[in-house]
C-alpha cells in the first residue's frame, strides 16, 4: 500500500466533489498496483489513490489501554479512585474504558461524553465550557456532547482523532487533571 | 506524515500489548519528526510511529456519494425506485444515504443494517445468510446486524472498510444487485 | 386533481438520476408560473415540475378518523372492545389512533406495526405472514415490522399509501376483520 | 400538476371533519374514474377526490441528492470539509445524507435536527433561534428540534415540505451558508 | 359493580399500609359476593372491597374520540389544520390521537407530552408554565413532561384522570384553545 | 359549536361499542353526587355516567406491596433469593418491585415482562407459552411480551387487571411458583 | 471467606494499578485458603485477597422493602398517597419500588432519578440542587440525574451505597420528607 | 468494619423477610459499633450487621484491567486483533473494555452481552448455548443476553460476580479462548 497517495487523495476528494463525476477523475489518476503478496486482495477491491480512499489516523488499542490506565492511576494517586475513564474516537465509539471501584453509574456515560466532546471539538472540555454564555440555544444542545471539565483531545499532526474523558471527581478540574495524565502517557508530554 | 511507519506501527502494537508497558518501547523507538509546515501540530501531539497511531483506510465522501447514487440509479433502471441505499463504515456510522421516492420507512434502517453487516463480516449478506442454519442462537442474534441479501462490502487491500446496503425491493437479490452496482462505481469493477 | 401528471413526475425523476446533474435538466424544463394569489410563495421557492418535486397521495385526517372509528366499531360489535386501532402512513408515522377501553399496552405498538407492515408491503399482514417459511432470516427481521394478521393496506391508484392495523383480539383474524372494516369505511367497498 | 386542485382538497378535508361523517360527503362527490391503464388499481382502492385523499408535495430523491452534494461542495470550498449534510422531510425522515471526511459523530444528528427544525417551522434555524428569549420553557424544548443556525427550509408554493441542515462548522452561520447553497441548487435561486 | 365500595376501598388502603399486614384487615372486612352471572369469575379472583382493589375513573374511548375530533375541528376552523391532537391517561398512555394534514413530526410527541403534563399536574400547561421561574432545576426537568401551552386536564370528581394536548400552532395559546374545545366536548362546559 | 350535539355523539359512541358495557349500566345507575366537601370539583368536571367515564379496577399499592413481598418470601424459602419480583398493570406500568440480593440485572426486565404478558393475556405465562408452536411469526413477536414461565395474572370479576412476574430462578416453573404465592397473598386463595 | 483481607485488598488494588502488572504482585501475596466446606468453590475461582476482589456493601432487599414501605406510609399519612418511592443502588439499578394509587407515570422515573442522584453524590438532592447556580453547563447535565428535592442517600461507614427517592408531591420538600422517613426506617435514626 | 457480621447478615435477611417487620429484629440484634476512626461515618449511617447490609464481592478495577488486557493479548497472539473484550458485573455494568484495532462496531455490544450472560448464569456461554433447543420461547429471549460462545463467568467462593466476553472472531470458540485467557489472568488458573 502506497501511503503517500493518501495525503493527495484527501485533497483530490475535496476537489472531486466540486466536479461532475468520479468517473473521469478516476481514469485520469492511474491506480497504484496492489501491494505484492497481499493474499486477500481481489479484483473487486477499491484501488487506493484515486480519490476514493482516505487514511485516517487512530489511536491504537495498546496506546488506548495505556492512556486509560494512566488516567485512572492519576486519580487513584489523587485519592479519587471512584471515577470512570474512557477513550473514544471521532465517531463516539469507545476504544478503552476503566471504571474505578465504587464509581457511580453515570460516570460511565459522563466519561464517554466528555471524551467525545473533546475529540469532536479538538479542545479540552474545560476550555469549551467557557464558550457557552447566556441562556439561549448553544453548542451544549448538540446531541452526545457534555460540556463539563474532564475531557481532553488526542491529536495527530494537529488533527483531533480521539478524546479521553474522566467522570466522577467532585470537581471537574480534578477529572481533567486525570484525563490530561492519560493523554500525557500517549503523547509523551511533560516527561 | 510518514505513512510507511503506519504499517510497522500496527505490528508493533500487537507485540506491544504482549509486553509489560508502553513506556520502554516508546522510548526505544525514536519518534519521527513532525511534518514540516504543519501549522497546527503542537508539542502535545501524539507522535505517529511509536505504536500509538494506526492509519485506517476509509471511503471518501466523494466516492460514497457516487456509490449510493449508482446503486439507486441501478434500482431505478430496474423499475425499483422505492428503495433506500446506504453506505456505512466499520463503526456502523452512515457516510451517505439516499432514500428513493416512496420508499417505506423501514428501508432506511434495513439498508444501514445490511451495509453494516457486509462491512463487519467482509462478505455480501446473501453469502452470510447461508451460514445461518438450524434454529438455535447464531450470528443473526448479534446486535445491529441483518442477514438478508442486499449488502456488499467495500474492501481496500483485502480489508473490509465499509459496506453498501439496499432495502425495499420485493426480493433481496434485487436489492443486492443494486448494492453491487454501487460498489462497482467505486471499485471500477466490471467495466 | 389530475393523477396522470403525478405518474409523469415520478418517471421524470427516475430519468433525472440517471443523467449527470439537475442543472441542465432544470434549465431545459421551463418552470411553471407560481399559482396566482399565493401569498406566501417567494422567489426562493422550489418550482414544481422540473423533476424536483413529486406529489404523494395521503389519506386525509378526516378519512383517517373515520377509518379507525369504523374499525373499532366493528370490534365492539364483535364483542372485542379491548383492541387498539391505528392508521399509519408509509413513513410509519401515526395519523389516527383509538385505544379501546381496557386494551392492554402492547396493543398500541402492535396496531401501529401491523398497520405499517401492511402499508410498506402493500398487502394484508395475514397474506404477508404466509410468505415466511423456514427458520432462517427473513422479512420478519426487518425493523419496525410485525407479520401477524390484523393489518390491511390503503391504496390510491394501486399504490399503497397507508395502512390500518388492529391489535388485541384473541385471534389475529378477528383483528384483521376490524381493520378491513376500517378500510372499507374509506374505500367505500362492500356497500 | 394542477396545484389549485390541491388547495381545494385540503379545504374540503377541513370542512369534512366539521360535518358528521364521510359517508354522505363521499356519496355527494362523484368519484373520479381511475386512471386508464392503471394495472394495479382495484375496486378496493380509495377514490381520490372525495375528501379522503390529499396530495403532498415532496422533494424528489434526485433533487435531494443534488442539494446535499451542493451543500457539501460549498463547505469544502470554504475549507470546511468535516461537516455532515442532511435533507429531511416534514416527518423528520431523512431523504439524503452525506457525511464529510472526518466529520465527528454528532454532526449527523445535528444536521438532521437542524434540517427538521427548519422544515417544521418553515424558516432558517438562524431566524428561529432568535425567537427564543429568556430562561423559561420554550419551543427549544420540543422533541427532535435543534435551534442552532445551519438549517433552511425547502418550500413549494409557500408550504415548507422539507429542510436541509448542516452540522460541524465552528460557527453555525458557516453551516447555514452551506445549507443555503444546497437549497439554491434546488430552487435555482441566486443563479 | 357497586361504586360506593370503591371510594371506601381507597381510604381503607391508605390506612392499611400503615398497619402491619393485609391478612387481618382482609379477614375483618367481609368480601362482597361476586357479581351474579359473572361467567369468568373464579375462586382465585381478587375480591373487590377488602382494600386490595381500587376503582379508577377513565375517559371512555368513545368520549376520547369525540374530544380529539372536536379539538382538531376547532383548530381547522381557526385555520390551523396542521396540528396533532392527543388524549392520554395518567400513565401517559395514548387513548386517542389525530394528526392533522401536513402536521410536522414533532407535533405528535408534543401533543402527547402536553396532554400528559396537564393530566399529571391537573392544570392547563399554560398555568403550569408560569410556575417555572429562574434558571435552576425545576419541574420542567421531570421526564416525559413539556411545559408549553396546549394541554388541559380532564377531571372526574375533581381528580385529574387524563389530559388532552395539541401541538403545531404557531402560538401555544392557539394550541390550548383547541385543547380546551376538545375538553368541552366531553365535559359539556360552556354550554 | 353546539355542545348538546357532542353529548349525543358521546352516547351514540357508547352505544356503538356496545351494548355490553358502561352505557346501559350508567343509565341504570344514577350518577352519584359529588362527594360533599370535595373542594376541587368544578363545573368543568366530566360528569360520570353519560358514557364518558368508565371505572377500571386496579390492585391497590398496599396489596401490590404484599404480593411482591410474599412472592419473594416464597423464593427465599425455596432457596432462590436471587430473583426479582414485579407487579405491573394492564398498561405495563410497574406498581411494586423487589429485587432479591444478588439478582442479576436482566431479572428486573424479565419479571416485568412476564408480569405484563400474564396481565395482558389473562393467563399464566406457562400456559401461554404452550400456545406458541412452529417457527413462524407468533404472539411472542408482540412488543413488550415474554412467553417464559413465571407470570400469573391478577383478576377482578374475571377481568385481568394486573400481573405478577418473577425472574431469576434456574427453571421458569420455580419462578412461577413464587409468582403464584404472590398472587395468593392477594386473592386469599389456598388457605 | 476471610473478610478482613477485603479492607486491605482495596488499598492494595489502588497501589497495584500504579505498578506494572498483576502477575508479580499476585505471586508475592499468598492466596488465602478457600473457605472450608465451600461446596461450590472450584480451582478456577478467584482467590479473594490478592487485590483482585473488593467487597461492596449493599442494602439488603429486606431493608429496601421496609424503606420504601415506610416512605410511602409517611406520604400517605401526609395525605400524599399519589407518589412513587424507589430505592436504587450506586449503579442506578432499582432494588425496591412502590407506586402509590393514582401516581402519575413520570413519578416512577423521577423517584428513580432522585434516588440515584442522592446515591451517586452522597447527599440529599435538596442540598445538591443548591450547588447549581448560573445558566451554564453544570452537574445537572450529567446523564441519569435529577436535581430536584426528594432523594436522600443511604450510607454505610460513611460511604454512599444507595439512595431512596420520592416523586409526585406538589412540593419537592414534601417528597424529601417521605424519603427521609424511608431512610430512617433503615438507619434507625430519630428515635 | 467487621466483615464477619456480613455473612450472618445475609442469612438474617432471608429470614427477616419471612417475618413481619424489620423493627423488632433490628432491635434484637445489637448494632455493632462504628469503625473507630471512620471520619465520615455519622449518626444517620446504616449500621451494618442488623440484616440491613450485605457485602457483595466484586472484581477490582485493577484485576479487571488485567483481565481484558490478557484476553486481547491472547486474541492478538492468535492473529485475531479485531475483537472487543469487555468485563461486566452482575448488573451488566461495564468495568473494563478494550476494542482492538479495526474491530467492528457490533463487537462492543456483543462482548458486553456475552460477558453479562456468563455473569448472570454462572457458566460459559458455550455451555449455556447448548441448553437452548427447539424453536419455542427460551432463555435466549431474556433481555440483554446473548447465547453465543465467547463469555466466561468470574466467580468468588463459587458465586458468579462478573463475566468477561469477547466478540469479533470468525468463530465463537476462538472468542471464548480469549475470554478464558482473560479469566485465567485473574484466577491464576492453568499455571
Amino acid at each position: 500500500m502506497k501511503k503517500s497517495h493518501k495525503v493527495f487523495a484527501t485533497v483530490a476528494t475535496a476537489a472531486l466533489l466540486l466536479t461532475a463525476g468520479v468517473g473521469a477523475a478516476a481514469m485520469a489518476t492511474p491506480a497504484p498496483a496492489p501491494a505484492a503478496g497481499s493474499a486477500s486482495a481481489s479484483a473487486s477491491d477499491i484501488q487506493p489513490g484515486a480519490g476514493t480512499v482516505v487514511a485516517q489516523n487512530r489511536i491504537t488499542v495498546g496506546a488506548s489501554a495505556d492512556a486509560v490506565r494512566a488516567a485512572l492511576a492519576k486519580c487513584q494517586a489523587d485519592n479519587l479512585p471512584f471515577v470512570t475513564v474512557a477513550l473514544v474516537d471521532r465517531f463516539g465509539t469507545v476504544q478503552a474504558l476503566l471504571r474505578g471501584d465504587n464509581a457511580a453509574e453515570h460516570t460511565i456515560e459522563a466519561a464517554k461524553q466528555k471524551a467525545y466532546t473533546a475529540a469532536a471539538f479538538g479542545a479540552p472540555t474545560s476550555e469549551l465550557a467557557k464558550r457557552i454564555t447566556g441562556n439561549g440555544p448553544g453548542i451544549h444542545d448538540l446531541p452526545g456532547t457534555l460540556f463539563l471539565p474532564g475531557g481532553v483531545p488526542l491529536k495527530v499532526d494537529g488533527v483531533s482523532v480521539a478524546g479521553i474523558g474522566v467522570g466522577g471527581a467532585p470537581d471537574g478540574k480534578l477529572d481533567e487533571a486525570c484525563a490530561a495524565a492519560g493523554a500525557a502517557a500517549v503523547t509523551g508530554a511533560e516527561g
